[in-house]
């Protein structure tokens, strides 16, 4: 087989030559022209023949990378590459996986049914809001993890008595991986209705009285998630020691705004998409370059994806 | 447009009659001849031009009844029938709805590509186990719930001190569904590590002392986690008055008998299968047969599928 | 068959209304939801065995509008629609038909397949640029024409002298359909090579001298074509009479601007787009909403294609 | 190109095994967990980039070998094999390739199109019922045969006098095939109308007077056809010396115990499914894995097919 | 529903004609251009929302008449109609339903894909080739049979002493259904190997000697197994009072020719396709056009398909 | 990668032999069997995991060699080729490339479809009419250019003073392309209606007078185009030194005499299709098989297309 060959978008390029460089091969060019009317009109490098990796994150700004996606997908096809995977480090749309009430669309399957239409023949994500995704995917789907990456990075700033927090009930498993990998217990904080009433209020489930947090999710989107779950642990007397982590930093201008306003000491997270600079607060990003780089190559030296998710 | 009809499957002709009965048409025949090497070979009735329901859950004997929906299906399309919906109350390899270790196979989409490739052109399906079984799907999905008419049966044997109670983190969303509805607090099992080992042990989040329980799960199938969940009630002192509540009575025979020797009041689940005879102890089956009546008959009637919901 | 149903999206809502009100049907509901990072999460009204029309063109932000169009099809699909047929009155990346260069995407046909994927039965587009969309799609396509409404709209502006002048040769057969309308002779702006270098001039070809000109194109988007056309003909002695005629306004600010100080007359367009203000400029706008109501209604009456093109 | 590797299903593990060791390679590694309601969660071990071959013959038990070989294929192409091949020696029903009646299904194709949903890129089989099956497939097809195998097994036991009976007009084909190889003619078992009546009588066409008799066909399922040929040549002053000769020994305990109540001297059968034990009747089984070695390995070494099926 | 409407293509105008009358309605109007190279460019007539039935045999000449077919099925899918059916009375490519040597294609499918491809929604077809051709096709497909037609209009030539003869081994079936509706018993003519030789020889099976016989077979095309089979019957003493009878009369000038100088006394076909002219030889033609009348009102009236069948 | 293998459909041997010989490969073998009623039978030589090239122009008789390309590929699939791309020099009903009138096909889609349909992974076509022609197709195309052959061989008939003439607006493109490479400028023959009445007349724009000229189109069929832009030249004072160029030369025996007659010096075409006899033109004939094997030899050797184009 030809060695791989890396396609960064313009979503996030410093990811994608990243991704390249790890592998040791020459990133394939691409420019991107950029029309009044918000159309998109690509121009891939040579990839006849070739086994391509197309790294674009469909986010922060969801319709401009999803459609530059699927036209750089459609390039490629066309060029004669041999196989090209779309390696989507942040999966947009993911959050609409099902409808909850009549006459709701499900993105998530509208944007993977798009991807297959505009020739991907595989597709590698990186923590995945919905963990079903791969059943929803008419292509095969390589699911990543940053949350090793991620724990590492927190090991040093997690004294013993600290405690990992999910901060609803979806984040259960997710939380429960990190206290696995920190050696932690684990505290939820879930909505509850109030006895005979219908107010709802934030429950905490887990011992954190006086215990370090670290609050941890998928993706950091509004920030509202981590305000509420703040307040929740200083209402139960947590030590003032709030750590946050994600993999997906989405933040946009007001979201950063919020998070930099709260009483959080750090702030942990991949670069899935570009990372937000946010001044006033203390973080860390932690790149999935390597772990892209990875898995890229073990489909051509062969060698176990159980090992990777290991070692990632 | 025409009437729907009903073909009932052979693997719960009772619930396909009274389907058909409550829709106030004739079921159409089927016979389902059988082979010595496990060969089925069905003949469907005069179904040219119509609206069909094939009415076959895939369970308990996942394969058979699996394997007679595809060949149904096929007979209805060949035979000219103008579409032709597969009415599953119960999906079978639901639960194989992602790979969580390299290797597997994610059942649920394979069925899902099967039912599409022998004809289905829509699913009906009941309380399936992974809520984003529609995103997993080519051919458009409903998603009915017997959540309101199992709760609707509860509420005369659960006294006002009475507890939810959802015996894994799977099923909250569900108790929290009954416990709306039953106006009644939830209370939720989950599994710990032990702070510095590797022992898991079960744990209660929830106020339950010298409660009546009412434990809910989407179906019953070995026993095995209701019984571990009578158990941590017991051990947090819960009151001696313990329902059991779900959508599909799965039990097979030895699980049946577990569940007889548990120290459980009564047992409240759908016919979404064939229910289980348990001569010891009291249960009570509420049939789904209307709910569906009812989501077929609208497609021709044109009501939403919201007051559907409300209403079921 | 039931009576079409029009769902208006929120890239042309006024049209939307206007198709309905034609057609003497309550548009159906549709609410967009807007997350912060760019999601769409459409919610559309009772549908079910409905033959609905989403209208919506993909312009002036093709990102926006033509992802939010994807969503509202899958979300009537998935609602059960008996059919569901994208009316796409301007159809963005049409101009992206073919590869001119190496490593180029072919977004017609992108944004086609990603149509088909997400559910659309039928498509009906007006005046596309690329005139084999049909040829392209895999769902059958009805193009229509707002020629004969503009024509229309042009005839008292056209003294007898007019000349009908087509900006590039890409233009020919649309200004020949203008010219047959109005009766008037059509000159042809066309780039060509200077004898013996590689200097490019604008040629005209047929007579302009001290003739009023009617400039028409399927759009005016940067203005930039315009521009260059208006300046040969005032170099070739035309009268200082110029129209300029197009079916899709797809005009941001800055084309607005550039066209209010040119030296025409006045400005005929549809509005298969919202139409631009522009304060200093005469402009007359002509909606297609009665061609699109006539050609939804035909699929239900029987009436021919042929019949309409003729009257539309 | 790589290796071929061979991964074993559970429906006949030592024919894989004999397969993979004749091309010596190591089999894949393969677990199928059996939960009690019948769902089956297979684990395949490392086979990414390979170009893997599934050997599951689809009975004798079809339904539970049918499903477990969808699961196998969807697994493997999850994993990312470069390709996938389901080797089926013996191909569950291929009995059903029309509809006699109406109202019937087709379950040849049923089945076939549930491979090819499911993830197969290829299908390999052996002698099937049906000599069509590769139109039916959407996936290419190889169809080996069994025949010379068998054939050479037969010749030491078939005097000079001997007669090769085709049991119905279904084999007379193969009868001939068997007849070449063996330089011996063919007598034809029929059933026909008695002039006149509507009884129906065997009637048996060629000259069996004393001579020894091979009996052909591609399965033998309950014995009833055999049993039936039996008693016509009998009746036709046969002598008493009757081999019977098949491809697939579908046989199951009923039909067995048929069997070795016949007159009967020996049996000789392939092992595309695993054979059965009849104790009281000499019979020789000749294995099909070293034909299916060679079909494997040509693809890799470029040899002809035709070359296979003279040296088969 | 809407009434069927009939579209005749140009391979054999009269019969479709004759089905729209039958059936009561105009025929769609349809004219088809041919270019000097080979191009065909049909128009139909206005068919929007129609349920339409395209007839147009596969024969004479197959290729002129298999892509007229596609187009016309593209021009109607294009034109909107609800539904569009090809009526196939001959399909062309049958025999090559499987490959009997490595290397060759499977017409059979090849057509079937392209008519699915090209936009046939159903498929109705007469006495084909290939028995199985039903599971050979992704769409839905009726099998009509023109054997009770034949069977009626030979009854009054055949007397009491007459035998069916199949003249290989293909017919069999074929022949036992006439026999079955004659009330006669079957001969087969069947090549054999001369024992001891490669030498092959026609044998005849049954008795035929001084009995006038009826050769059947599905269509007669080059004459040459008509002319084996009459010798046969001759060498075998049989009456010189040979009927021919076949669905589909193929013939074309040499194969007439050759037909008119065998001695045969009468040949009985279909009008399939436009039955030849041959002065010399008694025969007579029955139309199919009330059998796929019936067949295509069908589905509009509710009937069964076994009612047809045996009232054909 | 292996290397390619060419097969030579029987629609043009000499061409697939002369790529196959500048390749450096044995062509495949190939035979094509034809029966009376049209029907075709191919048998191709051993192609198991080969990288295969059919080349086959469907022109002159489309039908014949469209039919014939299906098969095949078809033939080709079966065998177990690794990848099979159509080299389709001339594609044949590329001139229906939309409907102009209601109830028209699209030919050029539906031929499309049915490679597609038959198994072709690729295609590669030469000046095809319809410049859109990949985004039609489902399959990636390679279009590929005469255009610099041809120009190359008129260099040396072409005089300073001579003018490249585009006989049509459609080919003025082309024209230019030529114009180009050969430093000429470019006139334009051009249907007008005449002022005032429905006459319509070919206009001429450019200077021609007293000029030698090059009628350029990309295919001629019945001569009539160029009869028509001979007769302008001429009546514009054009020189009588009258040259025409065309990629495809299509021409049939009428054609071929229509064209003897006018008054033309040369003739230049490829050999695209099987080139016509013309013994009183002078013509050349420029091979396209140099181009066609670079094309070929190019996605193993991962040269760029563009590099191809230019050099082509």
């Amino acid at each position: 087989m030809t060695n791989p060959r890396i396609l960064p978008g313009t979503a996030h390029p410093t990811l994608g030559d990243a991704v390249s460089e790890a592998l040791g091969t020459e990133p394939v060019e691409c420019e991107v022209e950029r029309f009044p009317d918000g159309e998109l009109q690509p121009v891939v490098g040579h990839v006849r023949g070739e086994d391509v990796y197309v790294v674009q994150p469909t986010g922060r700004d969801v319709k401009e990378h999803l459609i530059e996606l699927l036209l750089l997908l459609d390039a490629c096809r066309r060029a004669g590459t041999r196989r090209v995977t779309a390696v989507v480090p942040y999966f947009g749309y993911a959050r609409q996986d099902r409808r909850t009430r009549a006459g709701q669309s499900v993105g998530a399957r509208v944007a993977l049914d798009a991807l297959a239409a505009a020739g991907a023949d595989r597709l590698v994500v990186v923590d995945p809001h919905t963990p079903t995704l791969e059943a929803m995917s008419s292509i095969p789907v390589e699911t990543l993890s940053a949350v090793p990456l991620l724990a590492a990075a927190l090991a040093e700033h997690t004294p013993a008595a600290a405690v990992v927090v999910s901060p609803d009930l979806g984040a259960v498993k997710l939380a429960e991986h990190y206290g696995e990998l920190l050696g932690r217990p684990v505290a939820i904080v879930r909505k509850t209705r109030l006895s005979g009433s219908n107010v709802k209020a934030e429950e905490l489930v887990g011992d954190v009285v006086v215990r370090p947090a670290v609050i941890v999710d998928d993706m950091i989107s509004t920030g509202g998630t981590v305000r509420a779950a703040v307040k929740v642990l200083l209402a139960h007397d947590a030590a003032p020691d709030i750590t946050v982590a994600a993999t997906h930093p989405l933040l946009g201008d007001r979201a950063t705004d919020r998070l930099a306003r709260l009483p959080i000491s750090r702030l942990v997270v991949a670069d899935t998409v570009p990372p937000p600079r946010i001044p006033t607060l203390p973080h860390r990003v932690r790149t999935v370059a390597p772990l892209l780089a990875e898995a890229i190559a073990l489909p051509h030296g062969g060698e176990p994806l159980d090992t990777l998710l290991l070692r990632g």
